[in-house]
């Protein structure tokens, strides 16, 4: 897949089919994450990766996107590493472009895969679930499954509203 | 250019040629951070393109990669629309997202291009220079260019360090 193109036609995929994901899909997705870049490189990302469904139905429990998790066949949680960060926004950010490459390499491997941000509202409950230590933030879990056959569509403002000024 | 390949290939460049930059090329690298995934698509990144060689070298100045700035032909600053905002994590990781997508969208056009954000120290600054409201939050700006015959390298923990577990 075109890079360009892949950037542009990746949309946040909700509904599933049955289908399996293989695993060796997983872990390009998380091998594409670990190549963003972070500040002083210090690559505060971690993964835990869900295939159990009993699992993922426990998981499902802790969001309003329950049918979501439900349907999916797999979730990555992705996680910091607190121990790891030296600033709050900068890690932050780093964090946000590990998921955008994990979210374009699902789509460049046909993969369909959606950002789930309300479960940190239940971080505490995850952590406990998943048994991951407190010293993981919990941030962001992404549901990945093969695409069903629906359309997927998305809006963005045009570009002469983001842009301020051009000096 | 492949998309997985892009995201393996991508580099952080800080030496430039002085080949100007297409302006289609840092429009196509905003349109393309544009299509990150944000928490209810609220879309809050914003850009300033500088062009002027001038307002770069006065850039420079407040930064300690002051010859990135320098060396560079043109630069984006990345800002935050505060009004646009919901929550901070969420916010942020979306800017980071998109300056993923920038970052790539660059390195598909052929450019160079760094992620800096040690210049956020003097953010005050940098608004008062590009005469930026401070409703606008300073996130990062990205140097740019045509990337000079130097081999940017770079390592990353491996992947088994950072899968926490497999359930």
């Amino acid at each position: 897949m075109d890079l360009l193109d892949g950037i542009y036609t990746r949309r946040s995929i909700r509904y599933f089919t049955d289908e399996p994901v293989d695993k060796d899909h997983l872990i390009e997705m998380i091998k594409a994450g670990t190549w963003a870049p972070s500040g002083l490189n210090n690559q505060p990302w971690r993964f835990v990766i869900i295939n159990d469904r009993a699992m993922l139905i426990k998981l499902s429990s802790l969001t309003k996107y329950k049918r979501i998790i439900e349907e999916s066949r797999s979730c990555i949680a992705v996680y910091v590493d607190k121990k790891a960060m030296y600033n709050d926004v900068k890690d932050h950010q780093a964090i946000g472009a590990c998921i955008q490459n994990m979210l374009l390499a699902a789509h460049a491997l046909g993969l369909g895969s959606v950002w789930l941000g309300e479960i940190l509202n239940k971080s505490d409950s995850v952590n406990s679930l998943l048994d991951i230590s407190d010293e993981m933030g919990l941030m962001a879990v992404i549901a990945i499954g093969h695409p069903a056959d629906r359309k997927a569509t998305s809006k963005r403002r045009d570009i002469s509203e983001v842009i301020l000024k051009e000096i």
